[in-house]
């Protein structure tokens, strides 16, 4: 009596090992989680009240989201993305993982590839193996940009999709306009979906801009664009989500959908939708007060400057340091808990090879920042020293 | 570009279907929707406030739950069920439907069997074939119960699960602890699992109890028992379910959540938690209730004996009738609702050829079950006539 191999081939969760690790030595400050230190606005708990008032809300509702949220996603994927929704539709979902996995089972048949960009984000890498896939794995540049060319030549018979993240996790790089286009043009010209997470969209910094593949006139057809409301609104433990796919997906996402959560949550859609009456504006707020903390965290980092590269990152809220190292990353990290009580996530869990950590920062605050990121450069240096 | 081959084989979720005829022909009392009418105990609601005071509760919880529940489903399940977690684990879901998923992933892989008994309950059959496994149909009896010596015959080398229902959406069986034993005990000397899933354990009528195979001495390395908050507690917009699972599938469901959904909407968790911490009085009251209605049902449906079986029906809130008619059973549906405004879910649906009807009355209270069941049975006669 076993687990399936399928199940034996998807790698362990990271996140729970690093928590373990930090629950085992208190007063350990975490740079790991991919969260944001804020909570939602106060206005998305007011329609909460509206599940006492009406019991039908206590029924299952619509696979694909209710009306008040999709009305809502609709106008903001229109103001903010610049995408119109011609021959596409909207799916709300328990969060961007279930959007993601939405995607992958409506496009990709087991034994079809799937392109990730490496580091990859690694939820996306256990979805496709467990969806019986494979993974085909195409290296980001030296600062974690698209290389497009690489890309086209990892396309084989068996390509269904290429995915991208940007604004970027675990890196913080932010793809501009021109290569996602070209990579969306590569997608149309082999038949292939492109599948465009921008979970992290409000988090840019500096002249960094966010774009949207799905506003490419002709590219609904073979475009399913990913959101989350988890980071940008506070929102992780509420689990909500949406995903833009082309119409002829609808019936297949569906199906998914159906099978696998019937719809999702009621109670997290009404507080969505009272999030997102308050609008970006909340969230764009926050990511103003995130840049100074990015900022106190880049002046930190740059101590690092003999013993690590640190690409640019001008979005998420991430560093993704490359050290000059041989150490395992996990061991690095054990040590970095155990003899200087900071933690951070290993590279080795993104699937790139090397001694490289990605370091968090939206949980954080100015007090806890200065603190954190001091232990972290302090720590890395006596390692490596 | 277009779906997946295995989306392709996955069968059209049939409730939006029938909801979709249901309005477009307002007025029609609907015996198709697998919910009950009353809504959660208002104290389910009591714990919410606890998101606007601790704002670390709008950040990731643990995969499989958050502590103040998992407390209260262990208490529960050695309560009410006899199961001990000697060797087992709790795993909360986003609703029944994750449970069963996240069970099948861990234990089949692409093009291995499982077994289910027809009438199936369609989102299983939906979430096997979209796993690349094969659904393995073994009919149940002329009253809808197991037949032990038939699933053993239907066991291959493939096989890797028999899942069984009780009380039993669609038919409303409830199999006897003898027949459950049995084929506990067949999935313990093949060396399978067992996936048992108790959603409408509350609902039984008159000498009918549940029997929970997870509760047998040496069961749980090969017992996989699923649970829902959706029917008993009136929960079903929620979203919480909850598995127990022998402790060496613990890696492996943890993997598959994370991937899937990240952790349980906290917020429908402090209300699951409310809600059990009432416990399960509230909803034995609500069955006690609805144990009238089922007779006022039951006593409308003995005018149809002419024109079709109507086996007994012990538990969960359905009747599944088998008419005799050669209509196809989603016709016969169309003309019920647009003729008799008055709509059931087809037989089809789950597995069964035939003219089949599934008839729900847990959404119904006294007053609209003897208009809609006095239509069902008066269309029924008249088409049928």
């Amino acid at each position: 009596m076993k687990e399936s191999f399928r199940l034996q081939s998807v790698q362990t969760p990271i996140i729970p090992v690093v928590g373990e690790l930090i629950r085992q030595h208190p007063g350990t400050i975490s740079l790991g989680q991919g969260v944001v230190w804020y909570p939602p606005p106060p206005e998305a708990f007011d329609r909460i009240g509206d599940m006492l008032a009406d019991a039908s809300l206590h029924k299952y509702q619509a696979v694909y989201g209710i009306p008040a949220l999709l009305e809502l996603i609709e106008a903001k994927l229109r103001q903010e993305n610049g995408i119109e929704l011609n021959g596409s539709r909207i799916v709300v979902t328990a969060g961007g993982n279930m959007a993601f996995i939405n995607a992958l089972l409506a496009v990709a048949d087991a034994g079809d590839e799937v392109i990730l960009q490496t580091p990859y984000y690694f939820n996306h890498e256990m979805a496709i193996t467990m969806a019986n896939c494979n993974p085909v794995l195409v290296p980001t540049d030296g600062n974690y940009q698209l290389q497009p060319q690489r890309i086209a030549e990892a396309i084989t018979e068996r390509t269904r999709a290429i995915v991208t993240i940007s604004p970027n996790n675990p890196t913080g790089a932010v793809y501009p306009e021109s290569a996602l286009r070209e990579v969306n043009e590569l997608c149309r010209q082999r038949g292939i979906y492109h599948i465009h997470d921008e979970a992290y969209e409000y988090f840019t910094y500096g002249d960094a801009r966010n774009f949207s593949p799905g506003s490419i006139v002709g590219a609904n057809e073979h475009t399913i664009s990913l959101y989350s409301l988890s980071k940008a609104y506070g929102f992780a433990s509420w689990r909500i989500g949406f995903m833009v796919i082309p119409e002829h997906l609808f019936s297949a996402v569906n199906k998914i959908q159906d099978t696998i959560l019937i719809c999702p949550p009621v109670a997290s859609q009404l507080a969505a939708a009272g999030a997102m009456k308050v609008g970006a504006e909340y969230c764009r707020q926050k990511v103003r007060e995130l840049a100074e903390v990015r900022q106190l965290v880049l002046t930190e980092l740059e101590q690092l400057k003999d013993v690590a590269v640190i690409p640019p990152s001008d979005g998420a809220f991430y560093f993704f340091l490359k050290l000059n190292s041989q150490l395992p990353p996990l061991a690095l990290v054990e040590r970095l808990v155990k003899e200087h009580r900071v933690a951070a996530i290993p590279g080795s869990a993104f699937g790139i090879e090397g001694c490289y950590l990605r370091v968090a920062y939206g949980a954080l605050q100015r007090e806890t920042v200065t603190e954190g990121v001091g232990r972290l450069v302090k720590g890395i240096k006596t390692i490596l020293s």
